[in-house]
């Protein structure tokens, strides 16, 4: 006899499987009449919930997770990461709760990953780099592991949710680089599938009208310098790139450089998250920072919320600014593209 | 009747409590004899060892720790720790080995944060920034908790060590200048009770022949910015400043310049721990990259041996590489200052 699983409780109950879990767990509003449907299904089948009773029973672990599916060096090298994680752990000493930070290769380790999560390891997670479509966002919800997402994701989903405005810096920049009259201004971004590269993409393409000359990078130095060179080989070239992280905005810039381009007389470049050094670049960067250090502390301090059994909501945390520099031929000055909200 | 505790065994025994431990957990070679006074006198008090026990039995945690007890601002901020934990995790990745990072304040939730994972959070930890005499080598030892100690620790310890040479760095900088001709040169220090900043500076010491003209930082762009104003403000001004990272060389350079000095000509500046973008200021920054993931890798390697019952052993990771740019006046060069190893 194959083992009843949380699937053949929702199919007798006519409810999704997601429903079943929020109905065992509490967790979230579901009306009595489907209650009652889901627990005589649970009677009638003896299905025994037995990892969300555990994750359940064992929600003390005091510690929440960020499983990251990338290169270990993304830790390194990517200015928005340690940052971020600065500012989550800034809120989990006040409750002497740790993070539990794992890599993982392959959806199978991911998978197996969150699994041990919610078995006690961790009483939440937070959920990085989301895709559009994540599997993750009904993987975790049927799990039953309070989750927040980071990001602005814009699928149905049952959790907590820290959004941020990623197409108004965009604009921005191509405004302020139209001002000072470009007219062929190209988008090296990141992986379109990521939420965030997504959104900056279509801010950018939206903006060009049409005329738009994107490409699409991977946040890597080599990425960074491969786009810049094919896109310099055009026969009618960018005079203006606009890159989706300093760090493929540095990598196009010295390569510009050294096919003998002046920054920014020939060539117009900027970056996005403003490294703590890009500032003191030569020629300043123009990029622009997000604060990830209050994302961090936002989302931390939901998560606990979530964790204490408040509702899921969504909060919106805007603290992306401009940096016009050198590398736009500005003047070095501050353009806050939005209020900013003190998380 | 009150508990017997372990320091009622090695009294018993006559041991010492780091003994009685050692000869429990089967972790450290002890004599025969020295393990049968144990056993005897843990009998005959009737002592059950709990935490040991319990850390024996949870010792499949799959996590390994790393606990912090500094703002958790240097996550994003120092250029050593991103890269570190970047290497820890590629060795950790193999094994699907989570990684528990705990920040804390005060040495109270630093001893509870220990005790929850030597509880079976954790199945071992790394211990980073080594003061002289640090308390956490003996309390960990009593612990039972596998350990790798990451810095040249000199004291006597039972555990595995990552050690590096951080005094060849110093002294190939002094000579540099010196060549180059300067002869009053400042060095900005770390806190002087961590190892490896008391290792720099009494290199520089020894270098400068009672010529020494140094000041205790903090690592924090503040302390290089003051520091900097308070050397340049003595009658006989340096004419070079070492700093014991890169994040004070740029505040002390950004200082210098608002002073109208000129770098190299004016000021001689270097950093330590080469920021991935110190190449690319202007002047570009003369730094010792020490290859902060590789040591990362090394310290995690020997953990999951020692987690498995290895003997501990001291593994020299020398991989400091001497980056002279121009901030020092020095056409860019590397210059290797020990033979590299690969761990």
């Amino acid at each position: 006899m194959s083992r009843t699983t949380i699937a053949d409780v929702a199919r007798a109950a006519g409810v999704t499987k997601a429903t079943v879990s929020h109905a065992l767990s509490g967790n979230r509003p579901i009306s009595e009449e489907t209650r009652a449907k889901v627990l005589a299904a649970v009677d009638k089948l003896g299905w025994v919930p037995s990892q969300s009773a555990r994750a359940l029973a064992n929600r003390h672990a005091n510690a929440v997770a960020v499983v990251l599916a990338r290169n270990p060096d993304v830790i390194a090298n990517d200015s928005f990461f340690p940052a971020f994680i600065a500012g989550v752990e800034s809120v989990l000493a006040e409750s002497e709760t740790a993070l539990v930070l794992q890599v993982v290769s392959g959806r199978e380790a991911e998978e197996r990953a969150y699994r041990s999560l919610a078995n006690g390891r961790a009483d939440g997670a937070l959920l990085l780099d989301l895709r559009v479509d994540d599997w993750r966002v009904p993987f975790l919800d049927e799990l039953g592991l309070p989750t927040v997402l980071v990001g602005a994701y814009d699928q149905q989903h049952p959790f907590s949710c820290i959004r941020t405005d990623d197409a108004a810096p965009i604009r921005d920049i191509v405004a302020h680089l139209r001002e000072a009259g470009h007219e062929r201004i190209a988008h090296v971004s990141g992986p379109l599938d990521y939420v965030h590269s997504r959104a900056r993409a279509e801010a950018y393409i939206d903006e060009m009208h049409g005329d738009e000359l994107l490409r699409e990078g991977d946040f890597t130095a080599a990425s960074g310098r491969a786009l810049t060179a094919e896109l310099l080989a055009l026969p009618e070239r960018p005079t203006a790139i606009m890159y989706a992280n300093d760090t493929m905005a540095i990598a196009g810039l010295s390569y510009a450089r050294s096919q003998g381009l002046k920054i920014p007389d020939d060539l117009a470049i900027s970056g996005f998250d403003d490294d703590h050094l890009s500032a003191h670049l030569s020629p300043a960067l123009t990029s622009v920072s997000s604060d990830p250090a209050a994302r961090g502390r936002a989302a931390a301090r939901l998560l606990r919320a979530d964790i204490l059994g408040a509702q899921p909501r969504t909060e919106t945390v805007d603290c992306n600014v401009v940096h016009l520099r050198e590398s736009t031929s500005a003047q070095s000055s501050a353009v806050s593209t939005v209020s900013r909200r003190t998380p």
